[in-house]
């Protein structure tokens, strides 16, 4: 329902729809916003009484087709459908990129409300988020941090030690706020969906979570927020770990089960990449940081593939400085 | 409404309760329990589509006075009162007493049952609120994990390093699980209500916290389920961390203001009495574990004792292999 009287005492570009009950399609005229705690929570209350389901899709903004992609499926699972934007301080190293990492927040709201289906974008503040402050330096944090043990310290862990400690804290802290019904993550994050799963199971989160799949450019690069640190130089090989990737997956597919030879496919062409980089003195280097085959439960290494199991095939490479993420899934979800 | 029908195919004790809506109390005729997730969430649900306040109690059972008044206090607040009885596994280090902690869970229920204002007992099991185990040997434990740094190394910290990340990881899945508006702790264990607190307030849980007073035998011992552990002539010296900490009190009511002297006065108490345990050849000895004057927002220690900031002064004393645990307030609350 419109609320006329009301649309020039707020400031932000707002929504006022009204949810159709069989459709999920909503009249939109702007999007909604909210920033505080406080009012969210009052906001949220209305659907609890209604016992409407609500979805949420957190996300660091700098949106792309890939978290579009999300909202849109969990506009299908739920009346009301929540975003939040937060760049969140604690899964960055002091030796990151915290800084300059993309904030395009009126393109992001703009991408939002041509979607038609979002009701709230939740904008909170760091120190609303962090009530007792968050030094990037982990010895000098203090308050409530969550970690799920076992799950957190191999693959992006071993080169981000505290990442998932971050993830892990912030994600209970919007769950706690948002209250969802439904929650929705993107497989391009392999682990993080791996371990927010725990996350959901073990703290016993009333969340059913749900993955949408990787977004890709024409090419197969993964979208990703941090492609535009990428130079139309560093764009080309930026390829190079996706083309590993679906390699291990072909010899997968064809029935190949050794971890050495298929790994070693993936290293050929990322080798040859590195190569090719360094003989055209192009200003940068290709580096891989890992390619993984490993168990979709346990994320332990697997020797040998078995049918049932599946795999994840994962790997990152830093192209210049900026690091490449990627995975493909053999036989199995997230 | 009593539903006769149901009774006899339901073993646990059944409360069929009717909330008059203004008093608070209820027709008790017995006790509902509940033991399984799912079951705990279909019952909680109903409450929430009425937006019906839900008060919670965790304990872990072998329930004395000071948690009936705890009770009692949660009933003043909500029309929904929940206790749990749970000993969780994860705040027992490996030489601690999880397998002799005392569990009485008929006298339990009797005790509730005579409050006539519990709604329901909420009893999981050790597998369901930890379903990715719970060894007791820290470095072997997997699954999630919730911490409050800056709060829970110090105090009872020191001696228990990993006890307050045990009590917040379950008060984290309980609260998840139980979903309640106020949840109440006793005051006996001050620095487990300023993690708590913390907890809260860090993870954003929409959840008010009340602490109630320690509850004190005659002569001042606090009550507490370990006091069982207790020998008559043990007993007779327990109350001596109780009287330190009263003449601590007493100084500093009487406006003494300098740690070192306050403590002494502290420490003088509980000499005399290791003292006469040793003369007197009782087939144990009293150690004391700490005395502490902190600070109740941060807990450090406080070398100058503030009018306005206040205190807490507590300490930990061994009564043989009996843990006794006590601690007054100088002008603050928790």
């Amino acid at each position: 329902m419109l609320r006329p009287k009301l649309l020039s005492s707020i400031s932000s570009i707002n929504n006022f729809s009204r949810f159709r009950s069989m459709s999920f399609q909503k009249e939109i005229h702007s999007i909604k916003t909210i920033e505080t705690i406080p009012s969210f929570r009052s906001w949220r209350r209305q659907f609890m009484k209604q016992d409407k389901q609500v979805a949420f899709v957190p996300t660091m903004g700098s949106l792309h087709e890939g978290h579009l992609k999300l909202v849109k499926l969990a506009s299908e699972h739920c009346p009301i459908v929540v975003v939040s934007i937060f760049v969140n301080p604690a899964q960055f190293a002091p030796n990151e990129d915290l800084d300059k990492y993309p904030r395009t927040l009126s393109h992001d709201l703009e991408l939002l409300r041509s979607l038609n289906c979002v009701d709230t974008v939740f904008l909170p503040k760091v120190k609303d988020i962090y009530p007792s402050g968050i030094p990037l330096e982990i010895e000098k944090q203090k308050g409530t941090f969550v970690e799920v043990k076992g799950k957190s310290h191999q693959l992006e862990g071993t080169t981000r030690p505290s990442f998932f400690r971050g993830v892990s804290t912030v994600v209970a802290k919007l769950f706690n706020i948002v209250q969802p019904d439904h929650v929705f993550f993107g497989q391009k994050d392999a682990q993080q969906c791996i371990v927010i799963r725990s996350l959901i199971s073990d703290l016993h989160f009333p969340i059913e979570m749900h993955v949408g799949p990787t977004k890709r450019e024409h090419d197969g690069l993964a979208m990703s927020s941090r492609n535009q640190y990428l130079t139309p130089e560093m764009r080309n090989y930026a390829i190079t770990l996706y083309n590993a990737l679906t390699t291990i997956k072909d010899e997968l597919d064809k029935g190949k089960r050794n971890r050495e030879i298929l790994l070693s496919k993936g290293y050929e062409i990322v080798e040859e990449a590195t190569q090719k980089v360094k003989e055209k003195n192009l200003g940068f280097e290709l580096k891989l940081d890992y390619l993984s085959i490993a168990d979709p439960t346990t994320l332990d290494e697997l020797q040998e593939i078995e049918e049932g199991k599946g795999a994840i095939i994962s790997g990152a490479l830093f192209v210049g400085r900026t690091r490449v993420l990627d995975n493909l899934l053999f036989n199995c979800t997230l």
